[in-house]
């Protein structure tokens, strides 16, 4: 499973970062998740290996415009793209009348269906691949943060179980191995119940804009990685008074180190860090301010940073799409 | 004064093209004017030397995604850069309601006043610069075309009618020169009345959406460049009998040829045109077809073209921005 970050700056595009877009991937590479979407998300896309056919689903953080005014030109681009299947939206419940009454004014038809789910009340969301839950944040609108977590790590069929429940051998057995719920003699038979895992799952951890890393202690037992929003080091909080609701570099760290999470992704940088520090301020003062407080494994995203989750755990960066 | 072309892909960006974008430069080079803001309009905006400090109006040809789905990041960054100005946007009628709604769905709260004109009774905007007044054409929702006309082209101040009238010399003559009335004991003096032009105004027409280029008949008269988009060659319209209601290039071709309109700029190609020719179409069709009916000045737009008209109405590539 992978990470490909489309965009890391928090609020406008820079020349480097474009605003929020990240992408899971499944190990397959072709099917993927969309957590955020900033405008020109789908212009990022065109510079990775991933298609509008290949999405599995949108997941939504909150309203603000960098995470979702991306929304109604890759969904018409994607019914551009001749799209069919139907796509599931995660998200805070006003995405979904303003996508509908962005679409009736621009006269925009989809040749695919969509179909919302309020982040507000969303319990669990599963795929075949992976299955999701979200954590309330500390925002200054309600934001969310989402946990994925690999649904079948390493199956293999409970052969015993299979036989003790008379479950004939066959194409059932390969549709539950394959994580499938089958309906068989008037019976719902769960994949789940069937099935043996080899390894404990993989776990990502994904904020929204939060100025409170410990709400998403739970949800960061088990996790692989976190990947958290540092909008600003400490001196400009200091500064400013952090108005608008973000962490720091030393925050985020703090916390990551605290629940023991080993992989560590900050992104959603001011515009003001850059990557020199000729002026204003450098990117390695975020870096800088997050080491000294944590152990793990630290990255700071930059767009279309690739990062591979392998089976042990272990986060890597892997070739850039480009 | 500019043309600066920001995206000059239909429908869905390309890696080489954006959707429809085109700025206009004042002689100043500071002050502008944007027709049609596509998604991700501002992210283009980041490579050339313009800011939206220096926007003076934005003016939209019709409701299509690919011409006004850039519209609420770049008012917001425009925000974030703490614009204070209030900008005017003449557009049709759907585009205020959906942008008001857009704002509040995302909580984003301008520092600077949106004010409105209804393109569909628009008749003439100014600025000190320009006059611009639209055309109706015709495409599958309404659309328009936008005339700029230079407003002071080398002015002299009419000292003999200014004795008749008897304005005395002083800051009343400064306003006038530079094209501002006056309340004077009483009376508004227009500038229009106190000034002689030295040559005949630049114009410039721009076209929206349009399947029939010949609505811009009128427009044309004494306009230095024609601006229009050519989606389609031929040879495309006849395999698909051209039903989202655009121009070929021959079309347009033909018009601006019969017009005598001295210099043709084509834009908003179909994705399917690519720079070579090794699979699907060139774009090389496209200037080929259009060359064959037009005698004037041809130009096809690429992203960050950028068009100079000087003052005896000759109009030259000029310096790339970035």
């Amino acid at each position: 499973m992978d990470l490909l970050f489309l965009g890391t700056s928090s609020g406008t595009p820079t020349r480097a970062r474009n605003v929020s877009g990240l992408a899971l991937l499944e190990d397959s590479g072709k099917g993927w998740y969309l957590i955020d979407c900033g405008e020109g998300t789908q212009h990022q896309l065109l510079r990775t290996p991933l298609t509008l056919h290949g999405l599995r689903a949108i997941f939504i953080t909150h309203v603000h415009g960098d995470h979702c005014y991306g929304l109604p030109g890759l969904l018409a681009s994607a019914g551009m793209a001749r799209r069919e299947e139907p796509l599931e939206i995660i998200a805070p419940e006003g995405i979904e009348p303003w996508l509908r009454s962005t679409f009736a004014m621009s006269h925009t038809w989809l040749p695919f269906e969509l179909r919302f789910r309020a982040v507000e009340t969303l319990g669990q969301w599963r795929s075949s691949q992976v299955r999701v839950e979200a954590t309330a944040l500390s925002h200054r609108v309600p934001s969310y943060g989402f946990s994925f977590t690999e649904a079948r790590p390493d199956p293999k069929l409970a052969i015993d179980r299979l036989a003790r429940d008379g479950i004939p051998r066959g194409p059932i057995w390969g549709q539950l191995a394959r994580g499938f719920d089958v309906e068989h003699e008037g019976r719902l038979l769960c994949s789940d119940d069937y099935l043996d895992y080899g390894r404990p799952p993989r776990r990502f951890v994904i904020g929204g804009d939060n100025d409170r890393p410990a709400l998403l202690a739970e949800a960061c037992q088990g996790a692989h990685v976190l990947v958290h929003e540092a909008t600003y080091g400490q001196a400009v909080t200091q500064a400013t008074g952090n108005p608008f609701g973000h962490s720091t570099a030393a925050q985020v760290a703090g916390f990551a180190q605290q629940a023991g999470v080993p992989n560590l992704v900050l992104t959603h940088f001011s515009a003001r860090y850059q990557p020199g520090s000729n002026r204003g301020h450098s990117i390695e003062e975020i870096r800088a301010e997050a080491a000294a407080g944590y152990e793990g494994r630290l990255f700071l995203a930059e767009d279309f940073l690739r990062l591979h989750l392998d089976r042990t755990g272990a986060l890597q960066p892997s070739a850039r799409p480009t």
